[in-house]
């Protein structure tokens, strides 16, 4: 990535997204706000930018549907993932102190992951917006000093907003997975994940069989996941990541044999495997 | 169940799981809305209502990880199961037209699943509650002319209020699974499920030699789902749902083939098989 590339993420700025950006392709590229998952993907797709940044799973919540539904819908590869920790915090114009709080905006996910922390604030209105951080550019752009928002750090740093409280979460433990995508593959040196699709008639056995093409070659599994597919009965897509890269003979090797088992089979990408959020020391 | 049976369900009288509590027990069985999914859980532990009714998932947002949470941490059995089609609803007062509405409440869900017909609806202020139905009782009891609520059919009914526009999330085929709660488990005629959860040290093969015990007995799977274990680096929980019934042999051998394997094993109990959603004419 050179200095002048453009990285494409969900979300305006200071959003966890831009974040996880960030942390993966450092300071120096230009980051690009997008208002929806669509956006991302499109802006990546049509060259705009070389890289896009969208989250995959949540601890609490489980995988995005609407980012396995666009990367079915797209030619885009999986190229790089960086495990995120959300922490929340209550934001409000500097100086305003908690008691003064009536209101309080953020989206929808980051409200429910804070409900006993917004009971125990008595009796504030809660407001669902767009995004976490777009809900403190829109309580300093309007001067709203009643009002805080639920946001990471990063965005009362981009919008100079004070910090009333932290780890505002109800779950202390709550970490995102984000993914990057690209139009070319690549090819990781070092420990590496790949992730993929597939789907086959639901038959007893089917995911057995197709699970063998791993189990024989040692390959080791770190997600699956099962989901039925719209308008066809009975019809599934699993979802599967697993420890090892396509430039690897024995996993060509497996997805070959899965094919075989499989009536559709998309790979995503192979990418560097990221250092699990919830052994880091933040 | 007898006529005067309690049957504990979560949210405000007209909530989707009224209307699933409904399709399973029947409209003369007392109906108790609760405010929390743990009330619902914790009512059905101390004997104050014979069954809970609670979402297991969804088809946009997948699993309800709150749900499985709770399941693992109480003593109770799943005993029956219903697919409801979830289909959101504007709701006002009687008389008051599109055209008067500033403010839309609802549950954050039900809000990120009508995105899109929000936002069609222009300058409208999107406010988040702790549920669908319990947000028509809100402009209800207010008298709110000027505002709407998004919910199902079921509580403009109860609540006398009016529905200004049907189908308003913007993927229609929308469903949830919801299951029910029982002290003791059941013994299911006819086609059942099974639900279960096990664990085991993530080793390249585990869920392979797990699943192996249905495959070699024909058994049918009908969810996986993997989940890290918060706080207990690479141990992964699974979540697994079978066709059969703990009443059959080759479905208790598989399981105690299952416990050779895993390093954890729990059976959340059989249950008749419910007519898939997206089967059904609704």
């Amino acid at each position: 990535m050179s200095r002048h590339s453009k990285v494409a993420f969900q979300g305006e700025r200071g959003a966890y997204s831009e974040q996880a950006a960030a942390a993966l392709f450092g300071e120096d590229v230009e980051l690009v706000p997008c208002p929806t998952f669509d956006e991302v993907f499109a802006l990546v797709e049509d060259d705009t930018c070389e890289r896009g940044v969208v989250p995959a799973e949540n601890s609490l919540a489980g995988s995005i549907h609407r980012t396995y539904d666009l990367l079915l819908r797209h030619n885009l590869y999986i190229v790089a993932e960086h495990n995120l920790r959300v922490s929340h915090c209550l934001i409000a114009h500097p100086g305003v102190e908690l008691s003064a709080i009536r209101r309080v905006y953020s989206h929808p996910q980051a409200l429910a992951q804070c409900e006993y922390s917004l009971h125990e604030l008595g009796e504030v209105e809660v407001i669902a917006t767009h995004d976490t951080a777009g809900s403190v550019k829109l309580i300093q752009e309007q001067g709203l000093r009643d009002a805080a928002a639920i946001a990471g750090e990063g965005a009362a740093t981009v919008y100079g907003m004070a910090i009333l409280r932290r780890q505002f979460e109800d779950e202390k433990t709550n970490y995102t997975r984000f993914i990057a995508l690209a139009r070319e593959s690549v090819n990781p040196e070092g420990e590496s994940k790949t992730s993929l699709a597939f789907a086959g008639r639901n038959e007893p056995g089917l995911l057995f069989r197709c699970l063998s093409a791993f189990a024989l070659r040692d390959i080791d599994l770190t997600k699956i996941e099962s989901r039925p597919i719209r308008g066809v009965p009975w019809e599934y897509i699993f979802y599967l990541d697993f420890v090892g890269s396509m430039a690897e003979e024995r996993c060509r090797r497996a997805v070959e044999q899965l094919k075989e088992m499989a009536t559709f089979v998309r790979i995503f990408g192979s990418y560097p495997r990221a250092r699990a959020a919830w052994l880091s020391s933040e």
